[in-house]
């Protein structure tokens, strides 16, 4: 019987070969895949799971006949061949999420107009919108926690969770976890060259878990907030070589994987940039499948320029001016930009977590119209045991409904919609001293330059238009429409989640009503 | 009988000569002022009011007898002399509002520590912070409006006005004023070089009524806003300096006038840089008194490192970072800063005029507590024919009643209490490796880096600290306090206008419950 397994799901070809020695270190194991029908090879790293055991772990894009056979230097694990069989993906399975310039081809690219590197999509085609959450340590936490975060997960509107590899230590999280990565012990230290497979098990199992639910895991592979009797954060070169080696070995083949080199790698002063190039080139060798790779800061935003970075995921660097930077973020590094922390709802005494609903909503949507993506995080410290940015849990805040009401608004955005770029200097062209009708009050609205110098729009030609006035709460505005068309307008309540349509269309000028704040108004050509 | 005026009021020596010719530009007269006691003299010019009317206006700064004599052209003007007493002045007339650095004298100046640079006082060592207001064409209002104004302004916390000397010519500001500066009509066109008496005596008197109500008057010289039938923005380079010559001489004896050469002088095209300086230095030639000067931009901010401004009057040139560059403006120019556009309450339809009042107020707060100043301003469009920012009349706003709040805690701050300089990358030194106390769930206050990198705080060295919140609104915060002290704490809510003081007295560290926005946390040794 042949064994079939699904297009992006994982074939996983177990081994059992020598347990002597130090199997993490000494064994070398490989496996080619071949499709039968394409001719196409694909050669990825296998590791060792304990006892003897040996995995190699794969990933078909393509479907049909797969050959492979191994090659090691155990006798055991060496020469294995076999055969297997990929169907087509089921409907809600796209594969994974990569760079839309890396995956849309042909016509495709032409819906993506100038945003093609802005954008992601799953490697079928399908556009990709990220909508995380932070969870930081949320597999570090007692089991029951765990269930309930995936649980939570699993009725909000989150398709990434940004989540650390290794316990966290901060206010809030200062217990020990049950599972250690490593062999060995707080009292007698860590083996970091033996890995603890009941601890990877559970990691497996959760990150297959986020895959069911949709949700990509973005791995924070090393960060700062550690304690001296982990020591997870001052490890040796080396032994971060060897962790993150094996990190893209065992999880290259799952479809949801992001690798994010750090979370705030700028507080992790014996690591240089050169080291962080260095682990991006580990990764890259090990993790047969070219997952999405960046690396987050605290203070100092990391050189996205850098070949290896696939997209930005940046934390804000002012505290007041925060996913307005999108626009120059995109400038300046020409990629995705994820702005994985603009601040959290919540009550924690730092102003990174004490934010209102209507503040973070803010800076989502601003984020949003700006053409990047933001990131939630929920921090109440008065709402139980968890805390959401660290624990997961139950969520208790405004926000996620809005971000569901949100993403909706935007899945219907044209792909090449385009954030106009405020330039100020043409501020310089004010016509102040156009004349006016008689007896008018008002200059019109098309004579007026710069009708957006002061809220974002994102705009697709003459079809599509949306603005957002955030903090903003004109009476009204008059929206100056291209000739020869005709327009129907909504006025979108981003707080309230509501949709109002305008009665009938509009040609040539459209005066709105609006006057409070939190709303946006998008006019589509009818 | 020896006429006797007040210190700091103006003497005005009224003279008939010559009216043949064009006496606005042909006749030259000047003053000559000494006080008998001092010696000191004070060489004033004068100015045509037609008719063959003339006069000299003179502020006393020195109580005593002084002597007087004239010098002219016009030999019915020439060699005129006379002699009056001044007595001291009276409580509440301070004199001229300068830099405080060119005031305080001696001891006095120790209070304001580091702080001098940045601070204005009267003339007679009380200190000056402007609570500044903008109607920026209230003189070129019908009369009922004026005296409207004056009447709001006697019941609002506001000390100073930002005020065209022109008309203004933009949405809700179309109608001719009833008076023009200039001889002539919008039909024959104005002559440059004849003022209109009538529109110069409104204007004295109204600055002679806002002094008597303690406000300043910022006066824009010119400014972009403007009609072709009107044309005052694109006078020649000859005619500005004619018409900055006489402000200068006509209005520099009265004590509350400031001098900003322009309102968005960036929008002016037509006059370059070098035409700034010239003008700058009209105006210094011909001001005996060496009042406040300054220049507003739009988009470009000025060079106010330039020796002729006394102080900044800047517009925020960004929609989101408004008062927070205080930090930044009083590091690059060494001067006083004050923000005289951060925004308006209102609902006109661009984002400088339509913040709900918690905004505004919270960028008075934020500025403030950086150690600046931020004026005010109102642009409703639904509440009557006024619009507060251009005509004056009524004020409809929630922010006025919290600037009189906020003008009575910042009356008790002391003079050297300085803005921390959140300088973020002593972030790197977080110690996010401290060990905890057995059995804690927060790493102690007190050894946590970058207490105060999130908000902005004022501190007077272990006297005096006040923290501002803004938007942030953390369950409770920690404040470690200098040893060896006790302190009273305070929480205080700027929106709601209460000061709530903490039970006792604190030592060591106060654990202070917040939880909503716009709240501050004032701590004073006791």
């Amino acid at each position: 019987m042949t064994t079939r397994i699904e297009q992006y799901r994982i074939f996983e070809l177990n081994l059992v070969g020598d347990a002597g020695g130090n199997p993490y270190a000494d064994v070398a194991l490989h496996a080619e895949f071949t499709s039968v029908e394409s001719g196409e090879k694909i050669r990825v790293g296998g590791f060792y799971r304990g006892r003897g055991h040996y995995s190699v772990r794969f990933m078909p894009s393509i479907t049909g006949v797969w050959q492979y056979h191994t090659d090691s230097n155990d006798a055991e694990l060496n020469g294995v061949t076999g055969t297997f069989t990929v169907d087509a993906a089921s409907s809600d399975n796209h594969g994974r999420v990569l760079p839309a310039a890396d995956v849309v081809r042909g016509a495709a690219r032409d819906a993506y107009g100038s945003q093609l590197p802005f954008r992601f999509s799953y490697e079928d085609g399908t556009p990709y919108e990220p909508y995380g959450t932070t969870c930081y340590a949320w597999t570090s936490q007692p089991r029951d926690v765990q269930v309930r975060t995936l649980s939570t997960l699993a009725n909000s509107p989150f398709n990434k969770i940004r989540m650390c590899v290794f316990p966290k230590f901060y206010d809030f999280n200062v217990l020990d976890p049950e599972l250690f990565a490593y062999q060995g012990s707080i009292q007698d230290g860590f083996d970091h060259r033996r890995f603890n497979e009941s601890f990877f098990e559970n990691l497996d199992h959760r990150i297959e878990q986020l895959a069911d639910l949709g949700v990509e895991a973005d791995i924070i592979l090393l960060h700062p907030y550690d304690k001296p009797e982990w020591g997870f954060s001052m490890m040796s070169r080396d032994d971060d070589e060897f962790y993150l080696g094996y990190m893209a070995r065992r999880y290259g083949a799952c479809k949801n994987v992001w690798w994010s080199l750090a979370n705030e790698y700028d507080l992790m002063p014996g690591k240089s940039l050169e080291d962080w190039r260095r682990y991006a080139r580990v990764i890259m060798a090990n993790d047969a499948f070219g997952h999405l790779r960046s690396i987050h800061n605290c203070v100092k935003v990391y050189d996205y320029n850098e070949p290896w970075c696939t997209h930005c995921s940046l934390q804000r660097v002012d505290t007041t001016r925060t996913t307005e930077c999108i626009t120059d973020w995109r400038r300046q590094f020409g990629k995705p930009v994820v702005c994985d922390e603009a601040g959290y709802e919540g009550n924690i005494y730092w102003g990174w977590g004490n934010l209102p609903g209507t503040e973070l909503m803010r800076r989502f949507w601003e984020g949003a119209v700006r053409g990047g993506y933001v990131t939630h995080g929920e921090t109440f410290i008065d709402k139980g045991p968890q805390v959401w940015w660290a624990h997961g849990g139950e969520l208790h805040g405004e926000c996620p409904s809005r971000i569901d009401f949100m993403r909706k608004i935007f899945g219907t955005v044209p792909l090449d919609a385009t954030p106009l770029d405020p330039d100020c200097t043409s501020l310089q062209t004010w016509p102040v001293r156009t004349s006016l009708d008689e007896g008018a009050q008002m200059i019109p609205a098309k004579e007026k330059a710069m009708q957006y110098w002061d809220v974002p729009v994102l705009r697709s030609a003459e079809n599509y238009q949306l603005v957002y006035f955030g903090w903003y709460r004109p009476l009204y505005r008059e929206f100056p429409l291209p000739a020869g068309h005709h327009y129907a307008v909504d006025v979108i309540d981003t707080w309230n989640m509501t949709v109002n349509r305008l009665p009938g269309t509009y040609e040539d000028t459209v005066k709105v009503d609006l006057g409070r704040q939190y709303l946006a108004v998008r006019i589509r050509m009818v």
